[in-house]
This record gives C-alpha cells, structure tokens and sequence, in this order.
C-alpha cells in the first residue's frame, strides 16, 4: 500500500493562496511515488484576494478551501476534517496564501501568528514522529511552531541575485531555528523533527528546476513516512 | 536560441477554467525543453463561475484573463496582443475553460462556434505552418477549425472505464476529422497539419502519467517548431 500523504492548501494562486506550480509537482511527484493522498483546507476567508493581472488587491471575497478546490478538482475537504491517525505524513506547499491566510507572517514576519487549527495539526503530525514537508514560505510555519528545528528557503544570502527574499533566512534564524543554506535542486531533511524544506520558488530558477526540488522533498518525505 | 512558444490559457480551474495541472505540466515541460514561453489569455469574461467544491455555478463574475494571470504568477497578456511571427509554436492546456471560454463547445459539442480571436489565432500559427499543440478537450479547436485533421482524445470507446468522455470521439469524427485513438502516455502527430494532441484528464489516470503524457506532446511540438 502506498504511503498516505495530506496535501494543506492555503488557496489558489501565488500571490493570495497556493502557489499553484509547487501545489501541482508535489501532487505529480506524491503520484510518482505510489502515495494516496488527501487534499485539505482551512474553511476561512482569505485574508485578500489579489488580482494577479495588475498584482494589487481587489475588493473582491474568496474562501480559502472554495479555491483551494481548484487545484484539488473539487476533491477536498475540510481542514477541520483531517485525522491524522489516517496519515503517514503532511505536505504544505508555499505561495503567499501560506505567509496571509494560514499564517500573518506577510504582515508581521517572525511575529506572526500561526492558525489556530494549522498549528495543532503541524503539532499533532510532529508528535506522531510523522513526516513533515514543506516548501518556499512554507518553512515559516516550522520556524514558527517547532523552535530549534532546522529548515531551508533555499541561500541566506542573496550573492547571486538568485534568492531575493534571503533576508527570511535571518527572521527564521531569529525565532531561533537553524537555516541551512540549501540550492533549488536540493532538499534539507532535519532529522530529529522529521522536518523536509526545499525552497522552490523562493529561488529564481527555471521552472522545472523548481519542480525537480520539489520532487527531491517529496521522495525525502515518502522515505522518512 | 530556445524554441519560442505561446500558451494559451482559458481561466483558472479545471470547471470553469484552464486545467490546472495540465497547464502547469506543459509550462515544466517547455522549461526543460529550454522554451522561451510567453503567456496569453483572452480579455472576455468567462462564460460562468464555478464553486469547485460544491461543483455548480455561481452568480460571481470573472474575467478570464485576470484568472488566468494566477496560473501565470501576473506574466501574461492580452491575447490580442499575440504577434504570431515572434513565435515557433503554440500550446493550448485543456479544463472546461476550453469549452466554455473559447468555443461553446460544452453547451454546443460539435456544433460550437470559437471564439474569434482564438480562431484567427490557429488559423494564423496553420497557415504559417508553426506547430499547434492540444491536449485534454482542446482538441476539439483544431477540429472545429481545421476540417480533416487528425487528433486524439484519448480512446473512442470507453471499454475499460478510463475513458469517460469518448463520445467526444465521435463527435470529432462528425466534424470530418479524423479520431486516433491514444492512451495517456502518448501523443498523436498530425504531420500535414502540425497539429499534435494527447488525451490528458480525458483519460482517468493518475496525475504522474498525464504528466509523462503531455511531456509526450510538448516534446512532438518542440521537435516540429
């Protein structure tokens, strides 16, 4: 039997829910792998949507699990549904909607909060020693939940111009949790916390590169699962 | 110089909108088949919007190419504004989008009519004798506007249940082209017209094979462009 994997979405489209390409290789690489998965999210409102044309906020209302559906072909549920008996393992891909809607860290960095039900349930999977994956923002949510673990959202310096967004390396560093400095292709695995981050698109990389990162976090988690 | 390819996008969702994962497949695969891609959407409002979770419409509006923006991380544009002597080839993803956004054929089947732009567009990238990839329903453009062409839906019968949607097959064959049947892990390459399809989600398969499959297709389209 194939491993069985939670996929937590925060909405549909990077710059207000799911990064909707990190979202679609962890489902192709979950099915390359044989796993059975399950797809989740909170039924809350959206903290904003974003018109992803003009790159601005609209006065528009959307809900996070009506649009995550999207990206799950109307197979979803309720993140209030979710047993995690039921699984060997949970995945959060990134996107905005992850630092606005399951966490404030768009709004208030390393002083956010974490939802409520997001944290009880990345508290509930660490307790069962289950599998843990994570990718671009995403890692944020670990930083903020598990203090000490170790995570990657990719080069804590921004040498190349290839990781603009570097300075989360040192907000996480400050929650003190431990940045490892990981390229787009790669995967850091604490194994202690049974915690895996790849960093996607914190990366400036082609798109398959990103994809192929995110299928190295993906096979980490169905190994540690 | 990378071979220089045009995406096509109808929304944002498999019910209302591009198909999603397909749409982001072809975009993996184009990008390690080192494409220069650009991006483009009609600038109309989509024929409805679907709640993807309950599964019917709503009485929300939407604007295809602000949707499709999300698919496009905002790095699209205007479908009017696609020159088609500044491309090699061009692709166009599936989802109910397809047939609802750019022709009618979901309320209309072989009896659609295709949008103008849409229509000028392939007419154009035919006559220039640039390759035109579909996959998913999109086939059913090339055979509303090219009689006598050959494409795939995937199986027109639908012997072992994979094939839900094989009366679309027929309806095809009605239009005066010619259906090949093809499972998901193939492409069909209509040489004269250069016109290459692959069944995708018409086919009930798991993601990673409509993955491999649509591979299959963007690597037809690179090689004729």
């Amino acid at each position: 039997m194939g491993k069985r994997v939670a996929l937590v979405l925060a909405g549909c489209g990077v710059f207000d829910g799911s990064e909707i390409h990190e979202a679609s290789a962890v489902l192709v690489h979950l099915s390359r792998g044989g796993a059975e998965v399950k797809i989740f999210a909170p039924n809350i409102e959206q903290m904003h949507v974003v018109d992803h044309l003009k790159g601005s906020p609209t006065e528009e209302k959307r809900n996070v699990l009506v649009e995550s559906a999207r990206l799950a072909r109307g197979n979803i549920q309720d993140l209030t549904e979710l047993k995690v008996d039921e699984f060997d393992a949970i995945i959060f891909p990134g996107g905005f909607g992850v630092a606005k809607n399951l966490c404030s860290w768009a709004v208030a960095g390393k002083d956010c909060t974490v939802n409520d039900l997001v944290k009880s349930t990345l508290q509930a999977f660490h307790h069962a020693k289950k599998p843990i994956g994570l990718c671009c923002i995403s890692p944020v949510l670990a930083a903020k939940v598990f203090p000490g673990c170790e995570v990657t959202v990719g080069f804590s310096k921004n040498e190349d111009g290839r990781f603009p967004d570097a300075e989360t390396a040192a907000a996480i560093e400050k929650l003190g949790c431990k940045h490892i400095s990981k390229d787009v292709n790669e995967a850091h695995v604490d194994s202690t916390n049974k915690i895996v981050t790849t960093c996607a698109f914190m990366c400036k990389a082609p798109l398959h590169e990103i994809f192929d990162g995110i299928g190295t976090m993906v096979a980490e988690v169905l190994k540690l699962a």
